[in-house]
């Protein structure tokens, strides 16, 4: 095995060239097995094999810095740096991350999960490099589907022009998490699909030799005031704005990627490399589905097939059925994603009515301002994007959607922990964000049933709406319960006296254990689901205070500015007879690892909540 | 006078056309009168007058919708829309808005107010109407400084490839608020001092001619695979993602705007005309000082002096003076704006330090990443954004910045109510959504030499820090108030009983009034200055709450997640014998207007302030 001789960072420069094929494919085994296990990031992993070989063998680590765009495709790059056994611990708790980590490696150069953030990053350690004479190569590693950010082109901007060595590397698969889209998607694929700049350049010089002017005009052509350069090299409007293009290229080809990356590296500016790579390279399975093994749950190595089958649904699977039934009644509704048809439940909703579904792209800030421009049209779109996503569009909901108050509905999926990917995709922070926002108005559903119910009532509301709800497996317990959606009301689920556990979403589950183990204690426990988060129900708060000594605010978000804060001010202003117990998410970013564990951890789960509530008492 | 036949929208169709340029004249001296006596953005308007009135005489107004990117240049559009009367009470309380406003005209189509909004808005009334099966045309009006932001990109990604009629025009001036910065102002330059299409085409046939082969070449060219087309036309990187570009053509020509405006309204797609225009057009101090006159305070119109001296210094200058000695003392600080040198009073920094200033154009994303960048190499960026732009950049503080608790310091100018320019601008949110991020530190200065204390604190403080501070005058009293700045400390100034006041920033100064007023009324009262808003002062709070019946906590941010809920939550928690009354800013947008009405009006100027305390009591 010759994935055996590396044991640390730069051991793969010890590999005999030849050997490149061998070692790439024994990566590509090595991932397959354990992310068959673990479960993670698998196509996007096996389409940077070559790429990541290439960069280590042409680049000197840790001095040189490569940073990671999103980051859910350095698997290979942290086999090559000394950490091939977390990957029995990949994504969880306390084992390796997911994602480029500082604190993980040297060779870490910045951390990264969100989209887009790789050029503004990389332009940073250049001009930081600079500015300190330094000498190390910076190369940033950002997929076609990051291109469709604006971001990343604010950075681009900002790079064109740059008079010293800044290494862009376009991991170019034709395919992010779903289908690109865009101009700009079909800029680069006219590129792809046409042959290599020197194919091209001949291609154009046999042309014109065919003319009956024969070779001389290649000479005159050239004097033209626009040369010929512009005329045949693809990624010309990179050229245009002032960053050299080299490519496309072979993805796959670790000898001829190493070659281009030693020639970027000799230039004094801004060198984009085209790289054409293929997602889920090299396993069928990933190659065929590649949106199924963009984030793969453990599966069979030989069919591909998931090992868990889901029994029950999750609250995308109710969004995206709730969203086509009132498509159906509704023809004002349409529905936006941003580059997360399946992710948000949405393809359905695109399948049936294709002429009303947007994907933008990996664009959020475009996606919501697009959604307030339909809204004053006089349509009522549904924005379907994951709670912390949601934070590159704040400014748009607080600008565009909310100062006009137009009727825009936020499905907010991923609230609360996500679980293996970690600190940058909690979404443990829109409670507060869009709580600051006035005219805005947040709902969370207890159960599967009342997303639907909520849906309905976002529909029916005519103002900027959010409904946040988690990841994973919708509750299907308080089937029972489903008292009208009312505005600003909250629910009164079990009416006892001494404490009033007062929930938000997915924690309504949870007081109803916390219920049960403090009745087990002989404590009567009233349960509200607050349904509102804001405005949050007053008249309630008061009730309980009323009739409770103590109020306990449950909800799956930081402190600071969510519900907790909201209950705790009305009750403390009005001097309400009751004392507040806040529950949420301390204020700290909360790393990847298994939900549960997780909340045991942060001290919201169950055992927590009740060893609160009793010192409390 | 033709101007005043001009009542009612569409009434400038009335006007003959030989009499464009005379009227457009008209407009001018109209606008430059008023401004001169309201303030407001002169240059912008100036640059806009031929192409408004194009606008006007080839769409028709309401069916078809204009929307204005950022919005300050729309003041032609309100001339022409029935509102001449309202330019005596422009940005005034109760009076025009600066802005497009829905609630002001039904021509008003979207209100904008931050840059780069206005083809993603466009975009979605384009949707609207044809999912509807409407015909009115819509336009988007672009600057070319408003490209340099990121979300343009994504919304010109998305208008590719479209099927139906939607029209940009990109209003090029090559300055928006200042020097624009890039690679894709270097493409639109190059496009600019390039002739026209034509002219250019006609050139490349002449040199082709002028080859030993003669007229034939151009056919044998046309054969080429990439055709002629695109070597010849200006904006090709536009036809390339699937955009129709027409242009360059003169933004002064009203018959020349008209033509092609019409053109464009025919065609099936997405066109782009690129309209060149000069800022602060026909008049003479605005075209030699466009950064003056950007926002313009009143000035006389003969000489185009402000007419009000500067006495005093601003915050600004003091942020201006802190910089520059903080980087001849420290050689790793370095200072990134958005677009705004002037307005953030960063131009000494780059006139001094002119390889560790970044103006990264219209950019805030971009920029708050690049500085995370910059850090993790090993630098100390200063990050100077206004307190409502940096709103864009939520996302990137927390993901990019407070996630690797990286030494950033924000300095956030226009935080608090900023006056004239209304909704869009008020910077009241800063302190909730700064909050909610963990890793965050959030200081607040009393006066001017506290802001240039903190600033030294922030340098040594090593992680991610902001520091804001209000628009307009800095306040130079309580000089001998100079406590060195401790970590998460409050400053005390002045310590008497019964009632606390806890003030932020800005709000000290008003706290001393209070704090008379209710002398006056023999009420003791202890003022402290916040200092910290993140973390708060938890052992002043308890010691206060020990000695007073009351805090009041006092700052120019919304209320929620801002300092009041902090301070209520921390001693209604810890149940400290104490009542907190929150002045804050209401849950709502503030409207333009003098700064001491609108404080007045949302119940925080020193009256109602005084006039809640005795109610509480």
């Amino acid at each position: 095995m010759l994935l055996e001789q590396i044991h640390q960072t730069n051991d793969i420069k010890k590999i005999d060239p030849k050997d490149y094929p061998l070692l790439a494919e024994e990566i590509r085994q090595f991932l397959i097995e354990k992310i068959s296990v673990t479960g993670g990031h698998l196509g996007s992993n096996l389409g940077a094999v070559e790429l990541t070989m290439a960069l280590h063998l042409a680049l000197n680590l840790p001095e040189d810095k490569i940073v990671w765009d999103v980051g859910h495709q350095s698997y290979t790059h942290k086999v090559l740096t000394g950490r091939q056994e977390g990957f029995d611990t990949l994504r969880k708790y306390g084992g390796l991350s997911g994602f480029p980590k500082r604190k993980e490696s040297d060779c870490d150069s910045f951390d990264t999960g969100h989209s887009s953030t790789s050029i503004s990053a990389g332009l940073g350690l250049v001009k930081a490099r600079d500015i300190q004479g330094g000498t190390n190569a910076v190369v940033s590693v950002i997929g076609d589907g990051s291109l469709t950010g604006g971001m990343a082109y604010e950075a681009l901007n900002n790079a064109a022009r740059m008079e010293s060595n800044f290494i862009i590397i376009l991991n170019d698969n034709n395919m992010s998490i779903s289908e690109n889209v865009g101009g700009v998607s079909k800029y680069l694929n006219n590129i792809r699909t046409s042959n290599t700049y020197l194919d091209v350049k001949d291609g154009i010089y046999d042309a014109i030799r065919k003319t009956k002017y024969g070779d001389g005009v290649v000479s005159g052509v050239r004097r033209v005031k626009n040369s010929l350069k512009q005329l045949v090299i693809p990624g010309m409007w990179f050229e245009d704005i002032g960053i050299t293009y080299l490519g496309p290229v072979d993805g796959h080809d670790v000898n001829g990627l190493v070659r281009v990356i030693n020639e970027a590296k000799r230039r004094k500016n801004c060198v984009l490399i085209h790289v054409m790579t293929q997602k889920g390279k090299g396993y069928a399975p990933a190659e065929k589905h590649p949106a199924r093994f963009h984030g793969a749950e453990p599966f069979d190595v030989a069919t591909g097939i998931p090992l868990k089958k889901k029994t029950k649904a999750n609250y995308t699977d109710v969004f995206s059925t709730v969203m086509v039934k009132m498509a159906a009644r509704h023809p004002d509704v349409v529905a936006i994603t941003a580059a997360m048809p399946d992710g948000t439940g949405l393809k359905r909703f695109r399948n049936l009515y294709p002429e009303r579904f947007f994907d933008v792209g990996i664009a959020e800030e475009h996606a919501v301002t697009f959604a307030a421009g339909l809204a004053v049209g006089g349509l009522h779109p549904v924005v379907a994007i994951y709670s912390s996503f949601l934070q590159r569009a704040y400014d748009q909901i607080l600008h565009d959607v909310c100062l006009q108050n137009l009727p825009v509905i936020f499905a907010i999926d991923r609230a609360g922990l996500v679980g293996s990917d970690g600190e940058t995709h909690q979404g443990i922070f829109d409670l507060s964000y869009l709580s600051s926002v006035p005219n805005m108005h947040i709902m969370a559903p207890k159960n599967k049933w009342e997303l639907s119910d909520m849906m309905k009532f976002a529909y029916n509301f005519k103002g900027p709406i959010a409904i946040r709800y988690p990841r994973g497996e919708a509750y299907d317990g308080l089937q029972q319960m489903r008292a009208p959606v009312l505005y600003g009301k909250s629910e009164m689920i079990y009416e006892e006296s001494e404490i009033a556990l007062f929930a938000a979403g997915s924690m309504v589950k949870t007081g109803e254990k916390v219920r049960e183990s403090l009745k087990a204690q002989n404590l009567n426990c009233t349960l509200v689901n607050a349904r509102f988060i804001k405005p949050i129900d007053e008249e309630m708060v008061r009730y309980l205070a009323q009739n409770h000594k103590l109020i306990v605010t449950m909800e799956e978000n930081v402190l600071s500015g969510g519900l907790g804060e909201k209950v705790r001010e009305f009750a403390d202003r009005e001097k309400l007879p009751v004392n507040v117990l806040t529950v949420a998410i301390p204020d700290e970013y909360v790393e990847h690892g298994n939900v549960d564990i997780l909340k045991k951890e942060i001290g919201i789960d169950e055992a927590s909540i009740v060893e609160k509530i009793l010192k409390e008492l």
